[in-house]
């Protein structure tokens, strides 16, 4: 897995899109680049050298066609005789075959052939269904990922994850299908809710703990720029945040080890989640929240100092993200042990964590309830 | 690609089965064997060295698993902690999502982890059907074929083609994906209705023409002892049609050329099929008759003799299949071309044809619908 940070060539026309940094995931013959810059949406440049076709497809939700959908189109029209638009509802709940199943009836009722080009203009939802729609539209068309969100910009460019949910399990129903190139527009996030920003600020989070303390302390220095959406503090976020977990899915591209450090905090995150009902905390709220408690785990195993905590814990806070567990109920730690027992289908063992020391390495181990327990009793009462 | 042609290994335990042929596919780190012989569900040895795995689980259908459900679900135990069954109702009618969708509701309500190997045990639409599925649960997890048709062991066998249909269109969602391997227990087709097995050698005869003369002159020479399901001219039968669409398949394995003469006879079976409506001929039926159309088509560009065209009707005729084409309605002819023309998604030019010439070489070529039409009045009036 190799990163190149500058982009080769200024785009060539009209209007000046800022190209910031390009991340290069480098996957052999699947080799895509994730191009980061302020305007990009609207810049010709983007949009070429593509894979060449007469027909492109976006898909995207009732939220973001709103705002964006019309410029994408106008983009692409250069490029492609026929642009056609799959507008599908907003929401993780509509993230199921019945919806899938509109791309599909899309693309056939067009008559769209095998070398159709699908653009994902959204956040992971849509990337994860028009991803999954491109693995399987005629056993396989080319996809452009289009992230609108934060979260969707540092999580779901790099690692090939499509999907879509089954009544009986998350992201049970997918395929590991790579982007022909990602598309993070810097400018599209200035219309993101302060709640999903902040969701999107809590993995940034996660990369400098789980693998690079430098990048920990840039963000600490660099959270108030950060959180006023500032393109040149975004680009290097993003930027580094895809370098970080392409090394890391560069390693495990077909997830059976390493790749589990990037689920810092998510063990305790699913349970919050599940433990509230989804979407009472957004996944990036309840990861945020995650991060400290694994990091107070993390010290009461002795890997990092108490200090070290307070520092994660201050840093999540300024991202304007939850740091205090809520309650699950009257017995609300036997809860918890036992949501993360059934999210980790652990098997009458313990519980496996992510855990970090203060020199940013991550590492799984399996941990005694014990010591889980106590974690959330002192991290606890968010409500 | 390459292609060998003894198994290194006798079985080492009862009951005695005859390993009669393996045929390896060579994909770098997806190759797998195809192993062709009689009596092999039954032989422990067959199923030895596959993924390891606590669960595995057999999708088969109604009229299958009477006859052989109970025999690889024994097989199977030894290796398995736990053999789902997942029994589907027969037929092309249910190759679709909410048929697909019972593996998926099974393999999880069952707690089917990612490591589960799924067994597809019975026709094409199984094996379609059962690769798709491990194609997507989880994101992929292996699967091996147990075709129990003769058309499933010499074209489903080779290529990694799986889908399921769309309304809107035949096989229209699906993806490339191998099997660990392939086992064609030749004790099996015994039990095949005459129509079907009938339907399977329209393919095994198909291969000659398009690559390998010395095989249509071995297949004239023991088209009675295959007729009579003689176990070792099947095995050879078997093992030479894998190997020669592997070959075939090994220089095009995304389908982008070569791999479209593998549909000798297609274009013309296709029209005939929906024409008279799906399932009035079987599938192997429609070709049976196409080969010798595509055949008369290409004696009408020089490209084989009169007594060649007869030779292979004559050879069709054996092998219980049609050979006269059937009358689509009062305007027969413009039907056919119109079918062909919507098959072949043609935009507005002459429509490609799979031709051969008497040295078992194929080529794709536009012919005028003129010539065509000649082929199809030369060659009509079945019914």
């Amino acid at each position: 897995m190799t990163t190149s940070a500058v982009v080769a060539e200024a785009p060539v026309s009209a209007p000046a899109a800022t190209v910031l940094h390009t991340v290069t995931i480098d996957l052999g013959e699947r080799s895509y680049p994730i191009v980061i810059g302020a305007g990009l949406l609207d810049d010709p440049a983007t949009w070429a050298g593509l894979p060449r076709a007469s027909c492109a497809a976006i898909v995207t939700n009732t939220v973001v066609a709103p705002l964006y959908l019309a410029r994408l189109r106008a983009a692409l029209q250069p490029h492609y005789a026929r642009v056609l638009e799959v507008v599908l509802p907003d929401g993780e709940a509509h993230k199921d075959w019945p919806t899938l199943n509109r791309i599909f009836d899309a693309l056939l009722a067009a008559g769209a052939d095998r070398k159709t080009v699908l653009f994902a203009l959204g956040g992971g939802v849509i990337g994860d269904m028009t991803g999954f729609a491109a693995a399987c539209y005629m056993r396989g068309v080319p996809f452009v990922q289009v992230p609108t969100t934060l979260l969707a910009q540092v999580d779901s460019s790099v690692g090939g994850k499509t999907a879509i949910n089954h009544p009986l399990g998350k992201n049970m129903i997918g395929a590991f299908y790579q982007p022909a190139r990602v598309v993070c527009d810097l400018a599209t996030l200035v219309t993101l809710p302060p709640r999903e920003f902040a969701a999107g600020l809590a993995e940034v989070i996660k990369y400098g703990p789980i693998a690079d303390a430098a990048f920990q302390d840039w963000v600490e220095a660099n959270i108030e720029r950060l959180v006023a959406r500032d393109a040149a503090a975004l680009a290097y976020a993003v930027r580094r945040s895809c370098e970080i977990k392409a090394a890391v899915v560069g390693q495990d591209e077909r997830e059976s080890g390493l790749r589990a450090i990037l689920n810092f905090g998510h063990t305790f995150g699913h349970a919050i989640e599940a433990g509230l009902g989804y979407g009472v905390w957004l996944h990036g709220e309840a990861v945020g929240c995650g991060m400290v408690m694994a990091a107070e785990l993390s010290r009461r195993l002795g890997l990092v100092s108490a200090a070290w905590v307070a520092r994660l814990e201050r840093l999540v806070a300024a991202a304007g993200l939850p740091v205090r567990a809520p309650t699950l109920g009257a017995d609300n730690t036997a809860r918890y042990l036992e949501l993360m027992r059934i999210d980790k289908k652990a098997e009458g063992g313990e519980i496996r964590f992510v855990l970090v020391n203060e020199a940013g390495q991550a590492m799984v181990r399996p941990v005694p309830d014990a010591l889980v327990a106590e974690v959330i009793e002192a991290r606890g009462s968010a409500t």
